[in-house]
């Protein structure tokens, strides 16, 4: 351990107790979806208190509207601002982008949680809540980094730019506003939830809605009807097999342990107003994975297609074409090389912290990374303290540990890849 | 054609408009579950007019509480009361109550309707609009036959009793509010939409609720959760194999000409919040038909049989049972002979009328005459002008033509049974 890294220790266990004060207020402001505004003012208030260069705004629709990338259903902003803060370098070194998203997802029925959702209870080491591990706890990491350097008076020749964006569970309009407005930097680091490992390449993924129609009657003459449930589960069937198919032809061995690379997630149905009547309409909504060599359009293709085929098989749905929307969330897949020198950086502080060399494998998701690498030409490395199989979970949590860990980390790797000003 | 059914013949055909505005006006009030107050007040006014002794109240929830059959999850019928209307009969002949429901069930998707559900469009001899064949199309039926005799001068022996109702669509609390005031006869018609067909046989039928568990889990990894709409649609598998297994039990010739004498309706799912999130509840709602010569209870247990069976097979459901719950709605099975005295009266009748016998078959679905036949010991005879295939429906219409034939068939009817003081 050299001198400067044992500094940095020594700081964050110092600080240990401010790094969970700071988590816990995160997680007590529900920051769901259009209610960021509290979360990014404790951001803010944080980023003022280390002297950064704030740039904070609301996201306009019609800045972002033009980017090919665009793919919004919100309207209003209002009050739930983007961060971004700048800690300037001293000139001559590599810049890099640290980015974490405010918004979580909702936290799905109330009883199958322990404790409060939003209560940040600490038991055994972990600290409960929904964003703990998606993400708030990698956005603490990224700040304690920051403030270790800082505090310790260590320069940095590159520009470090913090990024605190909102949208990125909805498709990254937070991002990609950022990206708009001009921030890019030589490398980016997502501290989402992979449970320490390295993610160099991201599965992308899009949001499908499924609209099925029926033909109503009388639940007791039910065969003068067409059920639309029944309909939406011959469709879902076929999206099963969709997902079969599509996985089998994933041969990159960074998705040797994962089961399902790019799966196609059911995550609602909505069907039916009356017990007694057949439903003359059910909607599906989902979750497309794409995978880091095809284009999202690509993957669009393919599920119309198999629409089409089921459609062919069905004398109903033949003559009442289920209508297939791409809406909300919509992530581009992300890849770089193994061997890109922002990936061996981290590397090597991870095995600088930790002892050994970190597991290096594929996201099983989709993150803000595709709309830096892909849109912004910037390498991303996705790297974080959290617990990918918790991420929008009941009882999601995290670990306290690694999020020390994984600042220590990050701070490292900031030295190495900024160049530290003597 | 006898003298006074020529009368009552051409009363009718003089007064077919006035029924068709009695009708449209009851339509264009749209009487949905807890809206019935102002479609009652017509059928109040229009006994008034005919001036029958009107006893009308607001249903009380203590009142009909204990009663063997009470099953209603509605705590406010304030504005909207139960009506019914007497017209006494000069003494020593058999008395008859007519009963209609006043609510309807709610209109669906409002963009499959050729015209606007309640505007009480006619077309080609159609009036179009909820409500219009189940059933105020036969409520009409009933007053119009009830004024041609008052109007004519006709005097009965026996009471009519005439019941305007709430709740039939959500299980009956309202036939069940009037059993319990003490109301009764020595038989009762219901116009509920036949097809002009006799039903002394109905099925009855219970509204359940089956809440499937799963766990929940990021879209990216749904094989670190369990989704909940995957095992409901194992459920429902298993449900559509029940049905088949039930339905291959029915033997009755009455039942011949229907595909699914009892089916199970599947009428309502429900899951999830977030399309990228594995759902960890699903609810499934929906209409279990029961035969006529079964009671409600045996057939709750065969579904909780299945249930049982489906979680043994499940390893996932044995160790998260389902939850089933019969809710709402729950309409008793009714049964009488087909060689009953008021079959073979309204038989006469109908032919006395049409000219040729009537269809006599198994009701498809419950109505309120279970409550009164097994409740009451009233035999019930289900006949009316309206279209079985178009109930719940979108474009919901009746032929008006069959509103005027009903109404002298049930005219006959009544003098035949209640007796005519000379």
């Amino acid at each position: 351990m050299n001198d400067i890294q044992q500094k940095i220790h020594q700081w964050l266990q110092h600080h240990r107790d401010d790094g969970i004060r700071l988590l816990r207020r995160l997680i007590q402001e529900n920051s769901t979806r259009g209610n960021e505004g509290k979360a990014q003012a404790i951001i803010i208030e944080k980023c003022r208190e280390l002297g950064l260069s704030l740039d904070i705004w609301e996201v306009d629709i019609n800045e972002v509207r033009s980017h090919s990338f665009f793919r919004c259903d919100r309207h209003d902003f209002s009050g739930n601002p983007n961060v971004v803060a700048l800690w300037k370098g001293t000139g001559g070194g590599k810049s890099i982008i640290l980015n974490g998203h405010i918004d979580v997802v909702p936290e799905g029925n109330e009883n199958d949680w322990m404790f409060d959702p939003y209560g940040a209870h600490i038991q055994n080491g972990k600290l409960f809540g929904r964003g703990s591990t998606d993400m708030k706890g990698g956005t603490v990491s990224l700040l304690l980094a920051i403030e270790a350097l800082k505090t310790l008076d260590i320069r940095l020749k590159g520009d470090v730019i913090f990024q605190s964006v909102i949208e990125e569970e909805s498709g990254g309009t937070g991002t990609l506003s950022a990206l708009v407005r001009g921030y890019t930097a030589d490398a980016a680091i997502i501290p989402e939830p992979t449970n320490m490992k390295l993610f160099p390449k991201q599965q992308g993924s899009m949001w499908f809605r499924i609209t099925v129609k029926g033909k109503a009657a009388h639940g007791g003459t039910r065969y003068e009807g067409i059920n639309a449930i029944e309909k939406a589960m011959y469709i879902i069937q076929g999206l099963q097999q969709l997902e079969k198919r599509r996985n089998e032809r994933i041969t990159d061995p960074l998705y040797d342990g994962i089961p399902i690379p790019i799966p196609i997630n059911i995550g609602k149905i909505q069907s039916g107003t009356w017990p007694s009547s057949v439903p003359d309409v059910a909607i599906i909504e989902g979750r497309m994975g794409v995978a880091p060599n095809e284009t999202l359009h690509e993957a669009e293709q393919e599920m119309e297609q198999c629409l089409k085929q089921l459609m062919e098989q069905d004398e109903w749905l033949n003559q009442h074409a289920p209508k297939l929307e791409w809406f909300g969330g919509r992530w581009q897949p992300g890849d770089i090389e193994i061997d890109h020198p922002i990936m061996k950086t981290v590397e090597t502080a991870f095995q600088q912290v930790m002892g050994y060399l970190p597991m290096i494998e594929a996201s099983p998701w989709g993150t803000d990374g595709g709309i830096l690498s892909k849109g912004g030409g910037i390498p991303v490395v996705v790297f974080g303290p959290g617990t990918t199989e918790l991420a929008h979970d009941a009882n999601e949590s995290i670990v306290l540990d690694r999020v020390f860990e994984a600042a220590e980390i990050i701070a490292l790797t900031m030295i190495d890849w900024c160049g530290l000003e003597e």
